[in-house]
């Protein structure tokens, strides 16, 4: 065993330790790629960027296509992504978000799920298209989350910072008309990129005990270990706010639980279902 | 620039012209972690595996975290992973695919969408969940895939080699009932894993001057596009079969576009939207 490699393993349990909470078995040092590991495991949202340094396009497309090498359902490749590369047209999108952040940010892209491929397939071919239901909206979803996933691996591995814009959501029929998606073609997210200015934090996460579960679903005393993941997590992070004092008023302590309560207490994006409808998808 | 630095950007020029047929452009060699993106532009779905090689329950416990450490939507953290550690439970699952291969890897894990936990916030806390539409499922599911991705990420860095298994789906329910898995739980994919018995393949993907847009989507020339790459991947990695001839006959070219749209003039899953609203999804 190298010393290199025992103090990754050591790094590993650290950084385990950290965002869960739960201690993590050992793992065999001689393992090779722990490198990599230990680097998804330090993974952070970025929402800071050297504004002065630009991102090289060719390795904006090279990332690009690593994300797209990711597994996609059936083979069927049912996902784009849309590189917003013109100062207006992205202007055009992050202004609808109202975060400074976003529209100062050095890139921005938009991750699309695409069924409109697959059916074009059936027209050229003279085989009528036999899955009008709900199957077909939610693997081109997924297969597009999956690349977004993947892209934020390659990114952080070169040293660039992201941030998925889940937002984009919110004015889906917007950002869609803006980048003139056909139908059965829909936004799932956007994202900003960028060289971080700092390094970003590492966000707590749920204990493993709680989110990976052994042979079968498993939920015990799940409210007492969400209160000490909202203790752990206030400790280390604390909200600066209390989400809509106006209407909930304000409580001695204040965690991620309650935060998320309040935060779907209130609709979001309930014409979501409208455009995704809109756009051609059953979703029976 | 070093020798090994030169080389890596080398290597990525080859691999995106393999599986895409498109020239990269290059990138510049100083760039930091391009061995981890030549990694992902070669990663390849692996169904063979040594099976006289357990995977230590140590490192995927890990790869577990490094997975869960991805991005999350609103950090709600909407996703859970099922280790299926016990045999027999194991075959219950697995029993239902009829694939030796998949019968056979030496480990198999469920990634599912989980807004349980976010529902049962609004129950501690008081507040009503104001979200009964389409949005908490798509997020859900959303959630879960970029956590696939990142598995898949993970675990092909330190040499095992995976494959999703979406076809869990086809059993949406019964797979449920096996993992107990509550209202507002989901399957969206199993995945098997293990050490690689042999390379594997680099699956050929839609040129990216189809699936990456600049600015707006743009489809120009897709079919010709799409002729081209049914005739690039055929050449390299031909159909061993045309699928359900005794329908469709049998034609003198068999490309990629053609078993798509094949496969999908049956329909496949046309149940997975009821299993959904019995999960008490609302999907409006």
């Amino acid at each position: 065993m190298s010393a290199e490699s025992a103090e990754t393993t050591a790094l590993i349990a650290d950084a385990v330790r950290y965002r869960f909470g739960d201690e993590a078995p050992a793992v065999d040092p001689a393992t090779p790629g722990l490198d990599a590991v230990l680097r998804l495991l330090n993974r952070r949202s970025q929402r800071r960027y050297d504004t002065g340094r630009a991102v090289d396009p060719a390795l904006i497309r090279v990332l690009c296509a690593a994300a797209l090498s990711a597994p996609s359902k059936s083979d069927l490749q049912q996902r784009d992504i849309v590189v917003l590369e013109d100062a207006a047209q992205r202007r055009r999108v992050t202004s609808l978000l109202n975060d400074e952040w976003i529209d100062t940010a050095p890139c921005f892209l938009v991750f699309c799920g695409n069924n409109r491929r697959q059916r074009q397939f059936h027209e050229w071919h003279g085989h009528e298209f036999a899955n009008d239901h709900l199957d077909p909206f939610f693997n081109a979803a997924v297969d597009a989350a999956i690349v977004l996933g993947t892209f934020v691996a390659a990114a952080e591995a070169v040293g660039l910072g992201c941030c998925p814009i889940s937002v984009i959501r919110n004015h889906a029929a917007t950002v869609s008309d803006i980048l003139a998606l056909p139908p059965h073609v829909f936004p799932v997210a956007g994202m900003t990129l960028g060289w971080p200015s700092e390094p970003g934090a590492v966000s707590l996460r749920l204990p493993l005990s709680l989110t990976v579960h052994r042979d079968r679903f498993d939920e015990t005393a799940i409210r007492e270990r969400v209160d000490a993941y909202d203790h752990r997590r206030a400790a280390a992070q604390p909200f600066r706010r209390q989400r809509y004092e106006a209407d909930y008023g304000r409580v001695d302590f204040y965690g991620w639980s309650e935060d998320k309560a309040r935060q779907y207490g209130r609709p979001e994006r309930a014409d979501f279902g409208e455009f995704v409808r809109a756009k051609g998808f059953n979703l029976r």
